[in-house]
């Protein structure tokens, strides 16, 4: 395994847990932790894969659904025990929407696509395991709150294509755009950081 | 049509049914019906063959979706005949389920992925038509409440994984894998048997 | 760009419209005008790509998604200065609900599936880029409302595939169905033409 793979695992597991602990909130039964689990841990790098017609990851290495099902069966016997487990989840979730962000461009950028169709397949690698996870359990994707959620993926996908373009090499590139993607975020956990909402004028239709 | 291809008509069919069902209780009209029924009807297998990169089973052979438009129409026309609609969908819904479990699987497996792969591949192929069908229908799915709903497809695949591992011919491994999914299932709607819900520490935070 | 792939970026843009007045309704920021834009741009098509094996239109072509970025940013500035937004969309909304019904039944047909599936995936192109939009944003998904919406584009998609097999020209074809899909859902704007609802027996248990 080499370290971007262990990145992958590590970005993998970190959606998992989230996934995990939104089933934790609604008091889902196991099977339950286990499809929220999956579904958040895998969900961005399988539309990922289907769009650019790539072999879905997870399929041929069933490492991958083992570490989802790993991390259900963790978070469900464990997470009683855990204080303020949102706290500990939004910060695993933004380590893993930064490191996604540049690992999915670089996975479309290798695949042959337009850069910047490779930023979106950044983001969606980052974010669309959050919002199937979301849909599933009825609640407001967190994608379309005000957070900067989806705008730190796009840095880091952004920043990640940016650099190869201009022939940084891989192992140079990486760590600055998650780097970028994650202190983006972090300051919005932190600052409460925002983009403006559309403001419409009073008293108009809809 | 061999015995193996009129049991993959028959869960399309069953699911169509729990589809119509659903868009006559929400009072849809006859799309919304058509809609629905093949949804269900054809949603799992969909996803399952979009994964693991197979031809898509309905795009090349139109008499499935003829099934579900056909199955549409009738519940249309006759469902206000027809006493207790959901409890035999209920029924129905279980044969579908435990079928498509072991059945999904054997196509994953035949398309050679790994185990655990395969396993969740059943459980896909058995649920996720319904899961489409609720998230668009506006309901909470059926999968994430209490009921022994997943769980009796992942009977269902892993018992067919597991002889088929084993050496056992798929003609006899079918029909036991399928029995005990069913069985299960049957278990659930006739005693109410349930998974343990995840029961958090009274007044903690979430 | 010839004709045919000028009705498709115009088809793209039309739709994207649609997603960034939800996104203004709803009051989100510029990320999420930009990610409806976009997935109601081209959920539609990609959906039919998947479907039938095609490499994804958009992924080998980046103008599409700069289509739905443009789009998003001109509605997030410049729609509180423009009145009844919802009335202008009804028909783009129409405009691009006819042309895509037949531009996705000829796309499918080329790609030599059978003619109800080609029906299908026409009105798939045509209307699951405003199901996903409805879905993501938390609405009541549009195709399942009273509204001759699905219907608009079966009838448009239906005609073209009607015209292909009994030998008339695609240029001839396309504008005539395009049309007859418009003219119904135009009927149904204008006089509220609709589809009669399922009517369950008064006081029966659902």
């Amino acid at each position: 395994m080499n370290s971007f793979q262990f990145l992958d695992y590590l970005g993998v597991a970190v959606f998992a847990i989230s996934g995990a602990l939104v089933a934790s909130r609604k008091e889902f039964d196991l099977i339950g932790f286990a499809l929220l689990a999956t579904l958040a841990g895998i969900g961005g790098g399988t539309t990922r894969d289907l769009l650019i017609g790539r072999p879905v990851f997870w399929v041929n290495e069933q490492g991958y659904l083992a570490v989802c099902l790993i991390v259900a069966l963790a978070i469900y016997f464990y997470s009683p025990f855990i204080g303020s487990r949102y706290r500990l989840v939004l910060w695993a979730d933004a380590i893993g929407l930064a490191a996604y962000g540049a690992l999915g461009a670089d996975i479309a950028l290798k695949a042959g696509v337009d850069p910047l169709v490779a930023v979106v397949m950044g983001m969606m690698t980052a974010t669309f395991g959050g919002i199937a996870r979301d849909l599933i359990a009825g609640e407001p994707p967190v994608a379309l709150r005000h957070e900067i959620h989806v705008t730190a993926s796009l840095l880091s996908a952004a920043a990640f294509v940016a650099f190869t373009l201009a022939g940084v090499p891989p192992l140079i590139a990486f760590p600055i755009a998650a780097l970028a993607g994650f202190g983006l975020r972090a300051g919005a956990i932190l600052r409460g950081w925002s983009l403006p909402r559309y403001r419409p004028r009073p008293g108009r239709e809809t």
